[in-house]
């Protein structure tokens, strides 16, 4: 008893076998019909100098870094994981259906590690001009933004009365936690969402990038005790052995992990065919889909 | 850093000695304030003939049954779970942002765990008459149905045009698997959603109740490797030490838990706070939410 199960195989050949005209419409692809069938060119691969490694017990989790949307803050991270700042510090945070959290919890700011080189102060970078910025827009309404779609990878939202355009918080969303005044990030500790997607925090705070693979690596860390998913000893900790840009990675190390570009016809044709899911299976199209449901497939070269 | 934080406890002080006059709007209250401030009355304790406890070597799972919108699934699970057929079976599938997902996965019809005397087939339950039931409706706009609210505490979507009535998949929702025939499933597979609202699946499949307590107990389960969360190998199974109705447990072994009633003022108060979220932290309010953005708090008495 599946919760899903895809088309008969029988059903597929007999479709294949039987001619279409004209007047028929053409037969329903399932998203991953179509991304089986997509040409190499849909297909991209992460920059080096944009891109995270972040080395767990339990694997890599790898993140792809936004400058267009929080240039400070990337740099800022581009030189705190160039100088090891994550390394050997640990998941602190971990929140049912909300977030986990990472960098050092220190209170008291003198016994924090030091941040080396980085900047000791950002600006907010909620949001951005939307000029400049090619954006790949899902048709469906959305509550918390006028505009929803895809920059790059990016699941954004834009406002077309301000011109303005922001990232959106969906699941993988990578943000820089701060306190109450808009500036106090410092790109050191860092959440990624786990749960429902959190969209009133959307212009709200710095996100930065996204985990593109390995989210269910984060995603089963033990939720701490307290309200805010905080633990109350240290064991409890995940720790990070490192965090680094994969430029800095030998290349042989570095993994060759392809992204569907969301500028492609793949990804508009995926995404429409998961809108109206017109598989057996289904007995009801939902003729929607919200931004954070729409998947931003992955793949590793094969052999 | 924290990602939230409170309102200063000065400011509020402050706030508290100030006279208003009637022109000033009323002083901003945030849910958790409007939850500390409820009536004894907002809350319900839960059905014991309609409440599972799931007992994991992690904890107590609490689970809502919904007879409401799904009475032969339900009628089924109730007769499963005093008969004990889930006691020694295990959590067999975990696949992230997906669902977690238990029963007996045995292929062969004739090697599975006998169901006793619970039926072996069931109707169809996606949707019903929303005649006869309270519907707390949510002021927002849904892309995936004509109106959302809230059932007797279940999430729910509505359709004035048909007259008809369904629950949500929701963080949480539990739901009856089935195979491609509608009407294939006998509530021995169950599921419970545990990333991003999967809406797609409103009125596509039988749900019948959602966890009230203990989500973070399921939602950290290793994912299992294969695309749809199976595991390779029975060792990393989760073993259910049994699912009971909590009307066959000892009363003092039972979870004393309340549950805000979302027909109460207060939980409408708090959802409004948080569509419109005004305290320090927050520079922008949403002026909005969605259905599965909305929590459903629950409490133990004090002492």
């Amino acid at each position: 008893m599946s919760l899903r199960t895809t088309l008969l195989a029988s059903a597929v050949a007999l479709a294949a076998a039987l001619p279409l005209s004209a007047a028929e419409p053409a037969k329903y692809r399932s998203a991953q019909e179509i991304l089986d069938a997509s040409p190499a060119g849909d297909w991209r691969t992460l920059d080096p100098a944009n891109t995270l490694y972040m080395e767990l017990e339990s694997g890599r989790v790898i993140i792809e870094l936004a400058p267009a949307f929080a240039p400070e803050h990337v740099g800022n991270i581009r030189t705190l994981a160039h100088e090891g700042f994550w390394n050997g510090l640990n998941i602190y945070r971990s929140q049912d259906n909300w977030v986990v959290q990472f960098g050092d919890p220190t209170e008291e700011e003198a016994r924090r590690k030091s941040i080396g080189t980085a900047k000791a102060k950002l600006p907010a970078e909620f949001e951005r001009k939307a000029e400049g910025l090619r954006f790949d827009r899902l048709p469906d309404a959305d509550g918390w933004a006028p505009q929803v779609g895809f920059v790059d990878g990016f699941q954004a939202g834009r406002d077309p009365a301000t011109g303005q355009a922001w990232m959106a918080h969906c699941y993988g969303t990578l943000g820089a936690g701060r306190d109450t005044a808009p500036d106090s990030s410092n790109a050191t500790e860092l959440y990624v969402v786990i749960g429902q997607s959190p969209r009133q925090l959307d212009r709200n705070i710095t996100v930065v990038g996204r985990v593109v693979k390995g989210m269910e690596l984060l995603s089963v860390i033990k939720r701490g005790p307290d309200p805010m998913g905080m633990y109350d000893k240290p064991a409890d900790y995940t720790p990070i052995k490192a965090i680094r840009l994969a430029s800095d990675v030998p290349e042989a190390e570095r993994t060759p992990l392809q992204l569907l570009r969301t500028d492609s016809k793949t990804f508009a044709d995926a995404t429409e065919a998961r809108r109206n899911r017109r598989d057996a299976w289904y007995v009801r199209p939902a003729g929607h889909i919200d931004l954070c449901n729409v998947p931003l497939p992955v793949r590793l070269p094969k052999g």
